[in-house]
C-alpha cells in the first residue's frame, strides 16, 4: 500500500521474534534483528600519540590478545547475528551475559549500565539511507581500560569522521584515552541525529505544503505517518540526554575529569535535539488541525458554489415554470435551429430544409 | 450488543461485590473475583542444584511442612475462591491478614509491600485467550526465606517457561535462591506484557485500516473501545515499573545483590513497556482525529457530487423550462418509441403499430 | 431547568455566604452550609475489649466529662449549625479556634493539620441519596488521646459498619485504641468513594449509550454535566491520598506503628480511587469526541440522502423538462383517472363518467 | 468594539510605557500605571491593646517619625504616581531601590522578597467595580519591626474589614504585632479573590446558558474573552500560594511562630482558590466544545429541513414535469380563479367576467 | 510565497552548514551563521568611577593588553565570521576551545558554563527590525576578572542603554565591577524580550481581529505561522530563567553578593516573560479554535440561505409544474412584452408590432 511510503521503512513483523524470546532465561544471548545470519568481522584500531594501526579479524582468539594492549584500542564488531561468536568474545573479555543479551537485542532501548571494570551503553544510530528514509541501527558500546568495544549490525560510516580524526596525526583524539574515544563515538551518533531531525523538518514542511496546496485524504495519512515517525524517533533519541547526564555524574574511574567537559558539550546537543523533537511533535500535531481547517474551507467553497447556483436558478426555474413557454412572443422558438443551439447539440438536423415559419 | 466485541471480554458487573465489601473490617479475606467457588490446588516444586521434585497437595497441613525446607520451594496456590483455605495457609506461614485480603482481592492494583520476614507483591498477569482477547489474571506472590508463595486464580502457563528452566538441570535458576525465583516469575509476567502489547498494536493497525478504508459509525465505537482498553491495560501495567524500582532499592536481606542486577534488567523491560503504552495511547487518540478527518473527506466528496449535479442540471432545467418543449423542431418527439426510450421503460407500447408521422 | 437533572443536586447559591464570611477575622466560627439551624446532638460510644456503652447528649458539660475517660471514646457531634455549641465544646477540649472554623466551614477542602496534642482532619463524605444523586457531606474529625471527636452535618450511616464492628465483641477494633478508630472512620469514608465512583461509571455508560443511540443536543449537555461532576468529585476525593500519606509519615505519638500498616492499606485504596477518577475523567472527555463524531455521521447520512435524491431526480426533471409532456405516445395521459393516481388524490373525480379515448 | 464588553475592562495600551522603561538602570523608580499623576496621601494607624489612633499625612517628614514607634503602625500610602515622594519615603525607611521600583511598577508580578530587616511583598488586589468588572489593583506591602508599610494605587475598601477589627477593641489583632497585621492584610486580599472567582463562575454560567440557548458567533467571542480573563486572573492569583508557603518557611525573626499558624490558614485558602481557578479554566475550555457541538446540531437541523423539503418536492416536481399539465382531467384548470388561488395572489383579476369554457 | 510573510524572516536553509559540521572534532571553531565573511571589529570601553574611555581595534594584539587592566573593561567583539581571529583572541585570553566553538555557533541554545577563572554565557538577543520582524542575534558573553568579553554577530543598539549609563558619570554602573556589567548586559537583553513579546501580543491581536472579521484560508496560515513563531521564540527565551537562577546559585567568586540582588530582579523578569510566553502560546492555540468556530458559523449561514431558498422555491416550482402555464386566465401571457419583462431582457423585440390576441 502506498500509505506507508513516506517516512520509515516498513514496520518489521516481529511477532515471531518476540514469541521466541518470551520464556527464555534472562541473559540468553539471542539476536532479534532482521539481518541475515552471517559471520562477524572485527576491525581493530590501536593508536597512541605516535602510531596508528588498523587490522581486521574473524576469530575471537585474535581479538583477545588486545586485552593487554596499553595503547588505546577501538574494537569494532560488525555483524551481531552470530550469537556464539558474541558469547565467546564476551567470555573472553569477562563481560556479563545480561550485557551481551542487550548488545545483540536490537529491540533494546538506549541505556547506560555501569559494571565493575566497564561501562556499557546501547544507542540507536540513526542515518538516512539512499531513499532518504530514516534507518535505525542498533549500536552497543563497552568502555573498558584502554579499550572501546563496539557492536554494530552493519558497517556504517557514521563513525567515519572519528576514524579520520584518529588517522590524522594532529587530532586531539590521539593524545587522549579510551574514554575520549567513547565520547567521540557517542558524539558522532548524536551529531547524526541533527541530520535526521533536519530530514524530519523537511518532511514536515513538505507535508505542510501539501496541506496548504490540496488537502486530499492521502495528506491526512501522510500527517498520521509523520506523527508516528516522530513518536518513534523520539523513543530512540529522547533517553540519550538522560544517559549522557548519567555519564557526567558517574564516579567511575574509567571516565576522566577532562572528558566530562566534552560530555557536557554532548549533553548540550542532546538537550537541543530533545527541544527540536518537542517542537516537531507540536508541529506535526498542528498539521492535522491545519488540514481539518483547510478541508472545512474547501467544503465552504463547495457549499457557496452550490448555494449561489441554487439561489440564482431555482427561483428562475420557478418563474420559467409559471410563464416560460407560454408567452406568445418568444422569438427563439421560431428559429429553425433553436433546439439544436439551446441543447448544445451539433448533429445534423432531422429535417434541415424545413422552414415552418 | 456488538459494540463491545473488539477488545476485552465484557466488563464484569461488580456492583454487588463492591457493596458486599464496603463496611467490612480491613483485613477481611474475601474473594471478589468472578471464578466459581472451588477447591484450591497447591503445586509445590522444591529444587537445588542437584535435585528437583514436584508435588501436588490439597490440604494446608501438607504444605506447612515446607516451612523448614532448606532447598528453594515454589509453592503455587491455584484457586483463591476458598477463603478458609487461604486464611489457614496464611496463618500457617504467619502472614498478615491485610496481605491475605489483597491476595484474594482481584480488584487490588499492583503493589509491593515489605513486611518483617517477607515481601509481598500483587501483579496482573495478562495473557491472550483463545479468541485473542486480553485476559487479566490476579497474581499475588510472597517472597520468604527459601520460598516463593504464589496465589493464582487459574493455572496459566505464563510460568511454564520458568518451570522448564527449573527442570532443565543446566539452568542458572537451579543454583540461585528464592529471590531469583521471585524475579524469574515476575520477569515471566513482564515478558508476557510484550505479547499483549503486540496484540494491542495489532488492533490499532486493524482499526487504522478500518479508518482509512471506510469510516463507518461502528469504527468510531471501535476506536473508543480501543482507547478504553489501552486505559485499562495501562492501569494494570503502568505501576510495575515503580514496583520493580522499589525492589531494587529495597534493603531487605531477602533480595541478594546479584539478583538486583537481574531486577535492573526487568526494570528496563518495564520502562520499555511503559513507553510503548504511551505511544499506543497517543496512537489510539490520533485515530479519532483520522476518523473525523476521513469523515469530513467523505462529506466533502458527497457535497461535491451534489454540487456538480446541481450546477449542471439546475441551469439546464431552467433553460429547458423556458424553451424545452416548445421548439418546433424536436425530432425525438415524433419517434414512435421516444417516450419509452427517454423514460427508460421497456414494456410493450400501448399502441405498437401506430405511426403518427 | 432540565439540563441539571443528571448528576449532582443543584448548585447551591452561596453568594451571600461568601460575602458574609469575607472580612471577618480568621478563626471566626461560622457555619456556611445550607442546613437549617438546629440543635446539635452528640452520640458518645465508649468501649474497650470488654465493654461498650452508647449515650446521647445535648449539653456540652455532659460531653466534657469524657476528657478523662481511659477507654476509647467516639464522640460524634451531629449538626454543626449551632456555632455557640461548637465553640463551647472546642473550648472545653482546648481546641484551636482555626480548627473549629474549619470544622463548621462546609466549603473547607480536605485537610490534615497536626496540633500539639491532637490531629485534625477534614474530609468529604460522599454518598448516594434516594435519587442516586451524589451528595457531599462535610466531616471533621479530631484524634485525641483515647478519643475521636467527629463533626457531621447530618447523621449518615456511612459510619454504620464501624459502629457494628464496635458492637460485635469479636472485632479487632475493640482491642485497639483511638488511632485505629480514626483510621476505621476514615477507611469507611474512603470505602464509600468506591460506591460513588461506581455510580459515576454507571452514568458514563448510560451517557455513552445515549451517544451511540441518538446524539441529540440534550446529550451534549449531559456530557458537559458529567464532566463538571467528575471535576467536582475529583476536588473532594483527590487530596485524600496525599493526606493519608501524610498521616503515615506523621511522627505524632497519637498514631501507633501498628495502625500505620492499616493506613498504608487506606493509602492503597486512595491511589486506586485516584486512578479510577483519572480514567473516568478521560472517558468523560472522550465522550464529547464520540458525540461529535456521531453527529458528523448523522450529518453525512442526511447529506447522502439529499445527494442521492438530487442526483436521481434533478437530471430526470431536466429530461422531463425537455421531452416530458410533449411525446405523442403517453398512454397515462389518456386514462380517465391518470391525474388522480399520479397526484396521489383519491377524491371523487369532477366528471367521473367521461371517457375521452 | 462590543466584543470586549464582557469581562475585564479594556486592555491598557502600554506600549509607550514599556518602551520608556527598557534601557533604564535597574532600581529606577518609575510609575508605570494608568492613574493620573497626583499627590500621595498617607494614612497612619497606630495601635496596641489599649489605644488606636488614625492620622492622615501628606509629607514624608511626618511619616518618618513613626520609625521609632513601639506600638504597631500601619502606614498606608495611597497614590504611587509621585515617584519623588516614594523615593524620599523609601530613603527615610532605608528601603532598597529595587524594592521601591517594584512598589510602583504596576506590571510587577506577585512576589515576596526578604531583605535584611524587612520583608517585601507585591500582590494584586482584585475587586469588582460598580459594573461588576474585575479590576486589578497593584499593592505592595513591607513588613518591618512594628510597622507594615502599604503602597496602594487607590484607596479601596478591601482593607476595610481589617480596619474595623483594629478599631473594635475586642479584636485579637490588637494584641498581636505587625506580622499579624501583615497576615491580616494579605488574608483580606486573598478573601477577596473568592468574590472575584464567584463572579468568574457567574460569567461562565451565563455564557454556558448562552451556548445552550443560541450559539451565535458573538457567543464564541464571549467564550474566548472568558478564557483570556481566566488566564489573566490566574497570572495574578496563582503565584500567591507559593508566596504564602514561602512566608511560612521563612526563618525571618519578623514573623512569629504564632502567626505562621494563621498563614497556614491563608495557604489553605490559596490552595482552594488555585483549585477553583483550575476548574474554571477547564470549564471555560469545554464551553468552546459545547459551542461547536451546538453549532453542529444547528447545522444538522438546517440540513434536515433542506433534505426533507428536497426529498419531498424534487421527486414530485419530476412527476409533475412528466405528467403535470397534460392530463386531460384537471378540474382546477377550468376554475375561473384557479390561477389566482394557486399563485397566492389576491389582486383583482384582469378580466373577472371571462369564462372561456 | 506569501504565507511566510507574517512573523519571522524566512527560515534559513542550513542543511549544508549542519552537514559541514557533522563529523568534525568537538571544539572546532567554525561559524555557522548566515552573515557574510568579514573582519571583526572590537570596541573596548574601560571605566572606573572617575574615567571612561572607548577605543576601536582590529587586531588581536591590541586587545590582549587589556588582560592586565585593573579598571573594568567591556570588550565587545562585533563580527564572528573570522574564525582565525576568534581562535587567536581566545588563545590570548586562555579560553577553552569548546567555549569558542559555542561563541561562534549561531545554532547554540542559551547556556551558562562555569570554567575556572571565567563564566561563559550564550543568549539570543531578540529585536525588531525595520519591518517589525523579530530577528534573533547570537550573543556570547564571558565574565572574567575585571572584564566582560562579548561576541556579537552585528552591532546592535540593544546594549545602547548600558553604554549610555556608563558614559553618564552618575550611573551606579561606574562604581561596580565587571559582574555588574555582565548583569547589566544580560538585563538589557531580557528587557528587550518585553518589546518582542509586545510585538507577539500585537500580532495575536491582529490575527484575532482577522479571525473575527473574515476567516479566510489565509488566516489559518497566519495562525499556524504565529504558533510556530511563539514556539521558536520560546526556545530562545525559555531557558534564560533557568540560567539566571543558576548564576544566582553560583559559588563563583566572580559574582559578588551585591550583584546577586540585581540578578534576582532579572530572574523576576525572566519569570514574567515565561508566564507571558505561556499565555501567548495558549492564546495562539485557541485562535485556531476560534477560526474553526467562525468558519462553521459561516457555513451555517450559507446553508441557511440555501435552505431558505430551496424551501421557498422548490415547492413553488412543483406547484408551478402542475398548474403553472395551463390556467386559462393568465393575464401576463397576453401582454406583448411579457416575455421580455419576465426574462429580464431589454433588447428590442423581434416582432414588436405583432399582437396575436
Amino acid at each position: 500500500m502506498a500509505k506507508r511510503k513516506i517516512g520509515l521503512p516498513k514496520r518489521k513483523k516481529k511477532v515471531s521474534r518476540v514469541h521466541g524470546k518470551v520464556g527464555t532465561a534472562p541473559g540468553t544471548v539471542s539476536y532479534l534483528g532482521t539481518k541475515e545470519k552471517g559471520d562477524s568481522v572485527v576491525y581493530v584500531t590501536t593508536y597512541d600519540a605516535e602510531n596508528v594501526s588498523s587490522k581486521e579479524y574473524n576469530r575471537v582468539e585474535d581479538i583477545l590478545k588486545y586485552r593487554k594492549e596499553t595503547k588505546t584500542s577501538w574494537v569494532n564488531v560488525v555483524g551481531i547475528t552470530d550469537e556464539h561468536f558474541i558469547e565467546d568474545l564476551g567470555a573472553g573479555f569477562s563481560l556479563n551475559n545480561l550485557l551481551l543479551e542487550d548488545a545483540v537485542n536490537t529491540d533494546q532501548r538506549p541505556k547506560i549500565d555501569e559494571y565493575d571494570g566497564y561501562i556499557f551503553g546501547v544507542f540507536k544510530m540513526l542515518y538516512l539511507n539512499e531513499n532518504d528514509e530514516i534507518v535505525p541501527e542498533h549500536t552497543a558500546m563497552v568502555l573498558m581500560e584502554n579499550m572501546v568495544l563496539v557492536f554494530q549490525e552493519v558497517k556504517e560510516d557514521v563513525f567515519g569522521g572519528v576514524r579520520n580524526r584518529i588517522e590524522a596525526k594532529s587530532g586531539r583524539i590521539r593524545t587522549r584515552g579510551a574514554d575520549y574515544l567513547f565520547f567521540a563515538l557517542l558524539d558522532a551518533i548524536i551529531d547524526n541525529y541533527f541530520l535526521v531531525l533536519e530530514q524530519v523538518n523537511h518532511r514536515i514542511e513538505i507535508t505542510e505544503d501539501e496541506v496548504y496546496a490540496d488537502p486530499k485524504p492521502i495528506v491526512a495519512q501522510h500527517i498520521q505517518q509523520l506523527k508516528k515517525e516522530v513518536l518513534k524517533i523520539r523513543r530512540w533519541i529522547f533517553p540519550v540526554k538522560e544517559l549522557v547526564s548519567r555519564l557526567i555524574d558517574s564516579e567511575s574511574p574509567l571516565i576522566k575529569h577532562d572528558t566530562k567537559l566534552f560530555l557536557r558539550d554532548a549533553l548540550d546537543h542532546s538537550l537541543e535535539i530533545n527541544e527540536s523533537l518537542q517542537i516537531y511533535r507540536e508541529m506535526s500535531m498542528s498539521l492535522m488541525e491545519m488540514y481539518m481547517s483547510n478541508m472545512s474551507n474547501k467544503m465552504n467553497e463547495v457549499m457557496k458554489v452550490l448555494t449561489i447556483m441554487a439561489s440564482i436558478f431555482i427561483p428562475l426555474t420557478f418563474i420559467a415554470g409559471i410563464y416560460g413557454m407560454n408567452f406568445e412572443h418568444m422569438p427563439e422558438l421560431h428559429y429553425q435551429y433553436g433546439y439544436y443551439i439551446v441543447s448544445g447539440r451539433n448533429d445534423h438536423p432531422f429535417c434541415g430544409d424545413d422552414d415552418l415559419l
